[in-house]
């Protein structure tokens, strides 16, 4: 099989790193195109790393070569990973779809847009089917699809098992998640160090927004949203990688304990299919009560699967539990790799 | 005025050390005996602290040339502030009652008995009246009195005002507590740093059944618990000191967030009464999002206060807010200095 | 005495803050005026800083009621002090030098010019004397004076004793340099946590060239640097405040380790001088072989005195030892402050 | 080939954890046996290890299903990796090495016997002639080779292509060491957290001492030491993992800074050798001025490679530069392992 030729756009930034580096050595995909904002251009990707790169001793080879372009949709590949940051992202996402390219971004600016699939592969790949709705919308020739927030994305598929068992009425959820979120630079070390910031922009509100949208059930007509109250307090905590969760949820249905975390561990929706990122199981539940955490599961399943522990009874809710994910990966890189790789197989990227 | 000889119960752990340091220069009280483990007993404190103090870069002058003791009740003083472990306290603590000590202990062992308060003078400083209960059932000449857990003060304190203004019926809580809280050596340092620990072990029993008592009604028959439902989740955070809570909290009576601000910001039950420690006011309420934080607040009214902030609207219960109090202070050894206070105050410590 | 009043040049950097707190119930100086760049002028000083105070729980009262100003030579006060950046402290400093202020600066611009006194009270306040050469050259009605760089003055206060008593003829330092060194925002915190970065850009030039200036002996023809080789490696570690400095020494005499060690402590040269900033002793040589610590020694003497331990032979050269101190404080803002004071007492702020 | 049994005494442990997952998958070596002090043996290794295994995710499945044995020279394999306490390896290893057992060391208690190989295999392989001497004092079957301790081996690995091209006549070296490095438990969180630890027991003797039998000339008479003056100053900080030095050198042979680089580079006394643990090269010399650190360049080469980075002229002495190694692999886990291949390759494991 050829391997489809691949795009980064926002390719010097954390998540354009990790994807670039997720790329490397990939079964499917090639690495053809590495675009960032007009400073880092014209460079090598090497030499434009020098100093910036943050995942690991060095530049993979294939990438170190390239050189870096301008975001303009003239690049020699079939589809684009989007790491841009939101201040851009919309308009560049657009021109590419425009001019023909398969866009899997990372961005949130088009997430909750009705036409766009906000993905999770184990969750809604049948989201898919909005790219009809959204050609036909906007006459674009390629399309753009979506991944969710970081932290949403853990939580949903912590809830997946749950919704789809036993119904889910009210979930309550407070993050300590991790300075690599932020980006680059991101927070100062000054307020990190030593001290937690009890206060994410914008975090809260996708946490009780696009969760509703991933679990909606499709249609030609859009996306119907279930009646799910959810309320998120968000944090961050001095920790390099990994979001921790504490979730309490109400079930619709009675369910015992043993029978919530047979749902957990069941949640295979991917088996098979043979997504070189997808994590199987995506969930891996824990028995120790003192896990998960960052520095031991945050690369659960090469940073993709997410890790469960500690369910218990709520007295106020019916059960409550913590899950962690490694936000650069599961929450963004490969995020949208995964993506990428439910559109080929897919047959999205077919011409 | 003749200051009150006090005797400190394990005066070379972390809260020992700490309430050491509140007692220098105190308006009321004199440090006249230090007790530790065998161990530690017959050297001079500040030999003992040499390479363990940890409060600053010395230790008190008038503490550094007590002689150690055990913890044997032939003190001179006639007060014991206990920060002996549970795995000890319990039966320390009872002959120094016996033997007719007044002593106030920040160990859990005793907190729950009927007959023995479970003080925050903010709060339910009438629960004295347990004392006399509690001299009959036992005999004891002296008397015992507690402070509660760490985390429950300052969720406590956060929570009594609404509790008398509005009535409250549920409360969430996750907790992201400091390491300080855990004692010395405590957590290790590969396991905290860059990391979350979901787990503290009892804690989330602690921070459930503790505040049942405090903001009980009191009356010769012991105290009557409210009809409150908490459900806590407890982390321990790379921090050193100060504990984060995240509450929500489900109120009685419906409020606007204008009244509730007000009802923090208005709560000063001990204004006027002179202890000495006691912070007015004891809860601060902060405007800025992105406050309160252990850097920052950690240290308001010389570590007393708890520092509230971001109120706001919680869909599933009422209210959500983030609370912030100093561990080792207003969490330990200023409680239980608070509490021997109170007693002071109120004639207790008399001859 | 009526106070002096004192405008803060960069007021809202963090250098700046800590100089504002500093000022707050100074028994000489009073702060009369707060100055920033035009971004932040105009707003109340308590305003601009609301979510960037970093010095504690408040804005001091004093300082937040006052407007913050440009940076320009029409300020209300007798003495600024200059906490700008490197970028733009040069010209500003001029141009209130030659509108007639007193400028102590913290900025490096101006440490290196040959009639600029670069100052450590303890040290050599004879270098005052350059004030005069300084005016004749400019024309200027006021003046100039320095502090020299963070890890310089931490250096020098520990080798000053020993330059005096035994002469210094080689060094080598390697520091391990706070976050709050690099100002605000300063070193990203994915770069920070659990990390070392090995590299500050300019330090070791300026450990290895101001120590001479400083060291030297001044007459009307300037400062003539003595022949000390010294050689520094400067390091980032994830300390929030506390610079640690492991420094060996070639004495030119003989000298035992307690002769070395009653150097250090007999070191009081502004004793019984009243400068209110001035710690006695300024360095504190500790026993314990675990100290200095930053967490425990930072704040000595308020922040003030450099504290030292670990004094042993060095088989390279002849003694190593640790010496640690406040950058933030005596490395910076309280530096500057304790110029401030000295041009005061020794008449340089008269009329 | 039939793989070699291994045993690992010490298997419970943080180094003996990281021998335990570098076993995983080992091309020459089987894991056999686990070994561990008397509480733990018994059980089953992965039950044993469930709330303390800190490699990652999970223990390998092979190791899992181990049974814990005692330290007692009864066990089923043909070599011991021993990752022991020093309070008790001494005795431990010699047990073994009487029985017969090839003894791989990275206890400190053998390493300065006299005819004790203190093995870098890169450096000097031809130490293990000590062995035939060694046999015929103690009358052993068996034998017993030492790493040295983690900071000595970075260093010496740094200096080999010096000491070897130039010639070495004084070092000079500041560390700042990881958490890790001292075990588990180890260094309290409260302690390590936000600050630096001037001292670390017993390692800058380790420090001076080591490379002096390291880089020594070995004869049937046993190891001759060069001349080389050594001091150092140890650190501990709050890092992980990875332990960052800052070198000082004085070369008895003029070179200039590109023949010293291109020592470093062209260092690669194992190439071809197929050691299947040594890295090649052995040393990786990086160009950025920010290079290397711990976050970035600790698990070079898999945590074998030694990164070197900052090389520039030093006023004191000749060269300084900046070393670091992952303390926990090519400092001790990773260098016993590889002392295991050394014999194996030159045949000292057959029977």
């Amino acid at each position: 099989m050829e391997k489809t030729k691949i795009g980064v756009l926002g390719a010097t930034g954390m998540v354009g790193q990790a994807i670039v580096q997720l790329l490397s050595g990939h079964p499917w995909f090639e690495l053809s195109e590495v675009a960032a904002s007009e400073r880092s251009a014209g460079q090598r990707y090497g030499e434009a790393m020098a100093s910036r790169w943050s995942m690991g001793p060095e530049v993979p080879d294939a990438a170190a070569g390239l050189t870096v372009k301008e975001c303009t949709p003239d690049l020699d590949c079939d589809l684009v990973l989007s790491a841009l940051d939101s201040s851009v992202a919309g308009g560049i996402e657009e021109r590419f779809a425009k001019a023909g390219y398969a866009v899997s971004s990372n961005a949130r600016n088009h997430r909750m847009e009705p036409d766009v699939p906000l993905l999770i592969p184990e969750i809604n790949s049948e989201h898919l089917q909005l790219i009809g709705a959204q050609r036909k919308r906007t006459g674009w020739k390629g399309f753009i699809v979506t991944d969710p927030n970081c932290s949403t994305i853990a939580m949903c598929l912590a809830l997946a098992p749950l919704a789809e068992r036993f119904g889910i009425e009210k979930v309550m959820v407070t993050t300590m998640q991790a300075l690599s979120g932020a980006g680059y630079p991101g927070v100062a070390s000054t307020d990190a160090l030593d001290n937690v910031i009890p206060f994410i922009s914008g975090e809260e509100e996708k946490m009780q927004s696009e969760p509703l949208k991933i679990l909606g059930k499709v249609s030609p007509a859009g996306v119907k949203e279930p009646r799910i109250e959810i309320s998120a307090q968000c944090n961050r905590v001095p920790v390099r990688n990994g979001h921790t969760e504490c979730i309490s949820v109400k079930l619709s249905k009675a369910a015992s304990e043993k029978e919530v975390i047979k749902a957990f561990r069941e949640f295979r929706p991917l088996k098979g299919n043979g997504l070189p990122s997808a994590p199987d199981p995506p969930l891996v539940y824990l028995d120790s009560d003192l896990r998960p955490q960052p520095r031991l599961d945050a690369w659960s399943y090469r940073g993709m699967a997410v890790s469960i522990g500690r369910l218990r009874r709520c007295s106020v809710l019916d059960y409550k539990f913590v899950a962690l994910s490694n936000n650069l990966i599961r929450g963004a890189a490969g995020a949208a790799l995964l993506n990428a790789e439910l559109l080929k197989s897919r047959g999205y990227l077919d011409h």
